[in-house]
């Protein structure tokens, strides 16, 4: 974005076994982020790209309702810039009376506000989409809850002063292009900026944030895809009208009208993705697991975005017949509630399990999800199958 | 079957056109089945196979309840063999105490029973099955409602005499096979052959039944998958056991146990078809139609065998929701209801429709119907995607 701060040191962060190859891209720095903690265990993920680095975590593994940082999906469109705290601040700026600009400690003095939230790219599911669209083939597990805490983005606005021609505040990170590409800036609409869960959040689940997810700083968008909670932060500026780049005018766009599947859409019927759709799964048994006859359980989760979940109801029988699941409370009001299910199995063979999930304005998930040109909001009804032996 | 009359005469019913390539197969007689009416504007079927002939009904013909013999679908496994009333008789024997043999006009002369009747090929929607099965690739259209007419098999079998020892019909036509294929001949429980609605018809729809369809005599058996209602019947026979042949211990047989996509199956796991799944379809709007904004209406028929069709919802979006149709009345137990449902859709757009019938037992149309080895019972719920238009 126009007007970035300039930044005297620059690393990136590699995937592993890849830093000789890709060392020509910026200057490694060994320790130099030692505040940014590393993800450990990142073999646990799947490698949906490796440079950069887009890891997707095994649904076996979303079994909890906070999803621990090391297993917290990973998805970034530039190579991960490796942040150091010192000598780091996030700039505030554009429609506003005085331009702020705070380092991680003056940050941290604000009044400190949290939230869980469960955190859903946009692409979660697209490789099922038919026919197939190009992106990251992530299928389920390009989401997870964690719970950030840092300061409210509306406190910052309000302590700068909102002009009344501020429209949107613009969110811009330390990863920057590499070439051509454009890059990556999202914008919020300023109602949505200024709600009291929209943080600039310092910590991710009680840890400063780690580098593959943000630090030192990441703007929190709750109920919204995953792609609004900028990572890296380093620049926040009021605007009054959309932001005119590639990451808001061109992608994370869906048809604002119902489009047949492989239909190429008209740019004047697309509009910015905002809040997450209503969807749940089944995170046990596994696809393809051994389940012994008799007593069984399935469980998942479900989440609507800025919604709420009513209710969610498992298939034991491809989708014929639905008996509803418990349901875990909701927690907080943009995380994910559990489910769960007992029943019974006595013949052995292989049953396809289902889970559809219902929010409280009776949006229900879809046999079939809208195709759309990117791929965005697959939230069909999940399938599992599996094996029940004697 | 063993102990078939000899018949002097065969001839087979070839599809236009093939007559010349395959006059070696049977001598053929022109106007020999002058008796026997021809099926005209069979151009309008759907040809899924050429010899023998099976032709599929495109379902936007399948407009009204009964569905006129000349667009109704074609099944058979055999060349269709053009049999003349003169001389033809149909043989009743095997655990009876008296063997029968009776002409046309002596069928003619038994009380008369009439029953209109869902057919449909177990195989309907074969298509659909992925991973793909071998088999006719029937899409929607092998299924239609025809009311027969003729003598009930049970007042035939109860003029024979049943033995004890009788537990199974077998019936055989007059189509034999050519080389080395088996021959054609389903069995009937007891119970069912009894059953006052099953029947030896030689009308359809009011006239002598179509070459293509059995003249002069096809069993109907109601509710049950299609090839029960075996063509140009000629022979009767009770048994004391399951019949050992190709179509009763090989084919037409499906899992006793949930198997998954692809898999093998033992044949001790396998199980004679019997009864129709509940299943519905939209004959209105047809896959692709354009379809102007404002008022629009989705028809179409739902049938469950020998159960009962409780409701039909139709979706709009894709089956996130379901409104309930408005169901016709069940005009006769084995025949299918039509549905409707008046939908206002104001906003352009690619719109996948759906149906879902339930019958009176509960079951449901499934999103995704257990795969198994020969295709047969796809019931999926309906989709028909559509156009709208300013």
């Amino acid at each position: 974005m126009k007007g970035q701060p300039r930044r005297s040191r620059r690393s990136f962060i590699i995937g592993a076994g890849q830093a000789g190859a890709a060392a020509g891209l910026g200057r490694l720095l060994p320790g130099a982020g030692a505040q940014a903690p590393a993800i450990k265990g990142k073999e646990k993920l799947i490698v949906r790209s490796l440079r950069p680095e887009d890891l997707e975590t095994p649904v076996g593994l979303l079994n909890s309702w906070i999803t621990p940082n090391d297993l917290f999906y990973v998805r970034h469109h530039m190579y991960a810039p490796r942040v150091e705290a010192a000598g780091w601040t996030v700039r505030i700026d554009g429609e506003v009376e005085r331009e702020l600009r705070l380092t991680l400690d003056e940050l941290r003095q604000l009044p400190k506000a949290s939230v869980a939230v469960t955190l859903e790219c946009a692409g979660n599911g697209r490789a099922y989409f038919d026919p197939p669209v190009a992106g990251i083939q992530w299928e389920k597990g390009a989401v997870g809850t964690a719970r950030f805490a840092g300061a409210r983005l509306g406190d910052l606005l309000r302590r700068a002063g909102l002009k009344a021609a501020g429209k949107y505040v613009a969110l811009d990170g330390a990863d920057k292009p590499v070439g051509k590409m454009p890059d990556f800036v999202r914008n919020v609409p300023l109602e949505k900026a200024m709600h009291a869960d929209t943080l600039l959040a310092y910590e991710m689940n009680g840890e400063p944030i780690p580098a593959l997810h943000g630090f030192p700083l990441r703007a929190i968008v709750p109920g919204w895809e995953g792609a609004y909670s900028v990572k890296w932060l380093e620049h926040v500026r009021v605007i009054d009208r959309e932001f005119d780049g590639f990451f808001v005018k061109t992608a994370y766009r869906y048809p604002t009208k119902r489009i047949a599947p492989g239909a190429s859409v008209d740019p004047k019927d697309m509009a910015p993705l905002t809040g997450l759709v209503v969807k749940s799964f089944i995170n046990s048994p596994l696809q393809g697991a051994a389940v012994k006859a008799g007593a069984a359980r399935v469980t998942g989760f479900a989440w609507a975005g800025e919604g709420h979940v009513a209710k969610v109801e498992v298939s034991l029988d491809g989708g014929s017949s639905w008996v509803p699941a418990r349901l875990g409370k909701e927690r907080e009001r943009y995380a994910w509630q559990s489910f769960a299910h007992e029943f019974k199995v006595a013949e052995p063979g292989s049953y396809l399990l289902m889970s559809r999930a219902t929010d409280d304005r009776g949006r229900v998930q879809p046999v079939a999800p809208m195709w759309n040109p990117s791929g965005y909001l697959w939230n069909a009804i999940d399938q599992v199958r599996i094996n029940v032996e004697a």
